[in-house]
């Protein structure tokens, strides 16, 4: 993991870009060190940075005001990494479907999902190793976001991960659900009510999968983007309940 | 309304035990008067204030300490006030039908539930008229638990309802979905996922049809009487958010 730049922000947070070989990635850690290393949420998004880091700073800025780390990386097949021709093709034949108002199949969800959680977890995971080699970052570790796809095979496969808050908001492969009953770390699950880009009832058959003896469901009103402020502030004192007593 | 009792508790909280004519109730208010009168909370509950009494007094004790007082009122035909043999019949048709893992039919769901909410919810609109007549008691007012189905009535017909945090755990008959679409004031929705004397489904579907812009659906593993102490946090936030900045 090399840093490639570092800057102290207005209210104190570094931010930290840095290239995981060709992967980027930014780590943003809290103004003021607590007593000991700060814990870490990895914070999963849809892919392109660029696009999201508005966002992932927002997230970042809240969770360091809580006293953890947050850090992140790019997807496969998103913002300056090699687009995937497989990919590309599943992305527009969901798009073409989702015009033409037919059903999303199975077959589309699965080729555009399955590749990019068996390309991206493996990435997530070598980042973890790195970003926990870092002075001053700790565990325990907290996954945050979306793709939810992603963030289900982390929790079921690493065990670094302690707690995790799902964004219910892109499609699920049914090996996915069945992978969900494997989970076994506290969640708490984030649903759009009327998310444009999801499917209600199969994130309602997601959560329901989900193997974890605790874990929460907060369905909010509005669309993909309208997650309320309140529901952020939510996910932050799950965090700090699942993640700051164990510290 | 008259009071028959008055004590102060261990924490400075002040339970008057009241009767509205026939029917008892309690009124609970917080230790430190503040600035104005306290917002009121309704708390609902599924009959018998004797059983219900040490959950009730922890949740009055819980919003006193948000500044928040509390009242109750038994329901028709429970604790102290005569049975209706339409809603015993009505129960028994129930329970054989859960015994015998059948469904439990649309019409014994309405002949249990709807009399309840016809006979209830004018009595808690009296109360209402007399609480709020009570000096240190003012508005907005909210309305807590269940019922559920009582609930939405009081939320869809009773103006000085400003937001309401429902206790998804009873049979909602048709007639009250259909009448939630008539409800406006922010609401938080409480689902124990495997809520033993709850339809899912029902819930989930009548979560929908609330016609409030503001509503949210907070989801807890666990059966009826295991709602986790922070899903009793987020209520009171919800109050707090929405009743104090109004008060």
């Amino acid at each position: 993991m090399d840093f490639i730049s570092e800057q102290r922000l207005d209210d104190g947070v570094v931010e930290r870009a840095f290239r995981l070989g060709e992967i980027p990635g930014f780590l943003w850690t809290p103004a003021s060190s607590p007593a000991g290393p700060a814990p870490l949420i990895l914070a999963g998004h849809p892919g392109d940075l660029d696009r999201m880091y508005p966002r992932l700073l927002a997230r970042a800025r809240h969770a360091a005001a809580a006293g953890f780390a947050t850090a992140t990386i790019e997807l496969p097949g998103a913002g300056v990494r090699p687009r995937s021709a497989v990919a590309e093709q599943a992305r527009a034949d969901l798009r073409r479907a989702v015009t033409a108002g037919e059903p999303v199949s199975d077959e589309v969800v699965d080729r555009l999902v399955l590749p990019l959680v068996e390309a991206a977890v493996p990435e997530w995971r070598a980042a973890l190793d790195a970003l926990l080699a870092v002075p001053g970052i700790g565990g325990p570790v907290g996954f945050s976001g979306g793709v939810i796809s992603i963030g289900v095979r982390l929790a079921a496969v690493e065990p670094r991960i302690a707690a995790a808050v799902l964004f219910a908001g892109s499609y699920v492969p049914r090996a996915i659900v069945e992978e969900a009953r494997r989970v076994r770390v506290p969640l708490l699950v984030l649903l759009q009510w009327d998310d444009e880009h999801n499917d209600r009832q199969m994130a309602l058959d997601l959560f329901d999968a989900l193997g974890s003896p605790e874990k929460t469901l907060h369905a909010n009103m509005g669309g993909h983007t309208g997650v309320p402020q309140h529901a952020g502030d939510d996910a932050g004192r799950f965090f700090s309940r699942h993640l700051m007593g164990a510290a």
